[in-house]
C-alpha cells in the first residue's frame, strides 16, 4: 500500500536523478520512505537515492519493493507543470501505480521486481580526498572538458592546495584549478583519479541544481559525489568507478 | 482579380489551419472572403476554413479558385514579423499570387486548381454529444496521451457527467476526466470513439490557441471540431474519421 | 611572444568572422595587432580581418605568424561567459596558444603555418557601386531569399534608386527594393551580380550584428562586404566571387 502527495519539482528531481543512470530499479516503499539503489548495465556507476516521509505532503506506505520503468516514469512526469501536486498510489496487492495530477488519472504497470538486478552492495571505500563545491562549477568544469576530450581527471593538488580538474586531448588540453577561495572546503590530502566524462555529464545535470556537492577521491579509486535534494528531505549518492591512466 | 490586406498573424493562424492537414488546396475567393474545404491524402481528416471580409482590413475580389501550394506559402509566411501588414494580390487573369510585406515583394505562381482533388462535400453527421472547451486544455491532453498510446478515445460518461480523454498503452494508461467546473458546456449524452493521435496532434497545434472549441462527438463516429480565429470574423472545422476499436 | 587581454565577447566576434569561411587560417601577430586573411577551400570567399591593439586591453606581441585551428579555437570560445575577460599568451619559441578566463587553463597546439594555405593576395577590383546599410536589414533579405532559392542578385537600379535583392526559384521569386530612406547611402550607379546563398548565410550570421556596412557591387563581378568589429577597433572584409546567370 502507497498513498502519496508530493510536489511535483521534487520528484521529478529525484526521478531524474536515478534515470541519469539506469532505466528501472526497485524502488523501496516504507514507513520511512522511499529508497533506491541501482547500478548502470556496464557496472560502472551507481546511484543511491532517499526520500525521507518529510518530503512529501502526505505520505503513508506498508513496505514493499517495486519493479518501476524510470524511462515511463520521467515521461509523465515531464507532463506536469511546475508547482502542480502529484498524488501516488498503490492500493494494498495492486501491480499498478497511479499517479494523478491536475484532472489526469495516470496508471503504470509495475514490474516483476525479480526481473530487476538485485540492489547492490554500497562498496567500502576509503576516499581521503574531501572537497566540497557547488553544483554549477563542478558541472561547467564537465561541459569544458568535452570540448577536448571524452575523460576527466579530478585531483587535489596539497602543495597548490587545489582542486583541480584536467583534461588531455591529443594535442590540446584543459586545466581548472579551484583554490580555497573558490570551494567551500578541501582537504589537503594527494588525490587524482581519471574519469569517463559520458557518465558524468549524464550525473551532472542533476548535480548542476545543487547549491552543495560534497567530493571524496583518491589516487585510482572511485569518486563519490553526495548531494541533497527536496530542500533537505532527500539525499543522493553517485559513484563512479575510475579508468585506467595510460601513460 | 484579388486585392487584400491582412494583418499577418492572422492570415498565418488561417494558413497553419490548412497545413495541419494538406500541402495544396483550392482556395475560393469572392465578394464574400475566402474559403477553402480540403480532404488529407489518406482521406482521414478534413478542414473546413471561412475567412470574411472583415479580417482584412482591405477586401477586394471577383470570383475565383485559386491552386495554393500551402507548404511554400507557409514558409512565406514564416518571414513575416508578428504585427506586419501582408498584401495579397493578384492582377486578373494573373497566375501568380503577390505578397509585399515592408519592402519585400513575393510572387508565387498559382497552380492550375484542375490538378487539385476536388472539393470534398460536408458529409452530413449527427453528432449529439457535444462538449465546448478552450483549446489549451484540448491540447494538453493530446500531448499527455501521446506518452503512452498512439491513440486517444475521446467520450462523453453522462452518469459521471464528465467529457473524458483515455489513452491505453501496452501495459499503462492515462485518463483525463473533466466535469461540468473544467469543462464550457457538456450535453449528457453517451458517447465514446477512438482516434489516431497523429491527426489530433497537428491540429491541436492550431487548435492550441482558441478560446472555445465546440466538439461533436457520438458512437463510433467522427469528432468535429469547430472554432473561430481571426477574432471572430474567421471558422474552422475539422472533421476526424474514428478508428475500429479492438478488443 | 605574445601576451594579450580581450574581452571575451570581442574575440568571439572575430574568430566567428573567420570560422563563416575556413576552419584554419595563418594570424600573424606583431605589435600593430592580429591580422589573418584566407581564402575557403573551393576559392570562392575571402575573409581579411584586422584587429588594432586598442581591441586589447593589454597587448604585446613580437613579430610571428601562428597556425590556428579555427574550430577548435571557437569551440573553446564558446565556453567562455558573457563579459569574462580572456588571457592569450604564447611564450617566446613555444607551439602551444594558452589561453586562460575564469579558474580555466586552456592549451591549444599550434599548427605549423607552412602547412596551411598561403596568404592569397587582395585582388584588385573596382566595384562602383556602393550601398550602405545596416547588417539586420542584409540578413533578413539573405534569410527571406533562401525560402525560394540558393542564390540571390544584389543589385543597384539607378532609375529607381534602389538598392535590390532578387531570388528566383522554379516558379516563385522574392524581391526587395531598398529606396534612400531604407539604406545608409546609395550610388546610382547600374550595378548587378548573382551569388551563392550558402555563403552569404555564413557571412551574414557575423555580418547582423554590424550597424553599418559597406557593400561594393558592380555587374558580374565580386561583392565586397565591409564592417567594423570590436567597437572600430577591429575590421572584417569579405569578398564572393560572382556566380554565372543562366538565361
Amino acid at each position: 500500500m502507497l498513498r502519496a502527495t508530493i510536489d511535483a519539482d521534487v520528484f521529478k528531481e529525484a526521478v531524474d536523478a536515478i534515470a541519469a543512470l539506469v532505466s528501472e530499479c526497485r524502488l523501496h516503499v516504507s514507513a520511512e520512505g522511499m529508497r533506491t539503489r541501482a547500478v548502470d548495465t556496464a557496472n560502472v556507476a551507481m546511484v543511491s537515492l532517499e526520500l525521507a516521509p518529510a518530503a512529501f505532503e502526505v505520505f503513508e506506505a506498508s513496505e514493499r519493493a517495486l519493479g518501476i520503468d524510470i524511462t515511463k516514469l520521467k515521461n509523465i512526469i515531464g507532463m506536469v507543470n511546475r508547482g502542480d501536486s502529484l498524488q501516488l498510489s498503490i492500493p494494498a496487492d495492486s501491480q499498478k501505480l497511479n499517479l494523478a495530477f491536475q484532472s489526469y488519472q495516470y496508471s503504470l504497470t509495475l514490474l516483476d521486481p525479480n526481473t530487476i538486478r538485485k540492489d547492490p552492495n554500497a562498496p567500502s571505500l576509503e576516499l581521503p580526498g574531501q572537497v566540497v563545491l557547488d553544483g554549477a562549477t563542478l558541472t561547467n568544469a564537465i561541459k569544458a572538458a568535452t570540448v577536448v576530450s571524452d575523460k576527466i581527471a579530478l585531483g587535489i593538488d596539497p602543495e597548490a592546495r587545489v582542486f583541480y580538474m584536467e583534461a588531455e586531448g591529443d594535442t590540446d588540453n584543459i586545466r581548472l584549478e579551484l583554490g580555497p577561495d573558490k570551494v567551500q572546503s578541501l582537504t589537503e590530502t594527494k588525490a587524482r583519479s581519471l574519469f569517463s566524462l559520458d557518465y558524468l555529464k549524464d550525473m551532472s545535470r542533476t548535480m548542476g541544481r545543487a547549491e552543495r556537492i560534497e567530493i571524496g577521491i583518491g589516487i585510482d579509486h572511485p569518486v563519490r559525489f553526495t548531494f541533497e535534494i527536496a530542500g533537505g528531505a532527500g539525499k543522493v549518492v553517485y559513484l563512479l568507478a575510475p579508468r585506467i591512466e595510460a601513460d
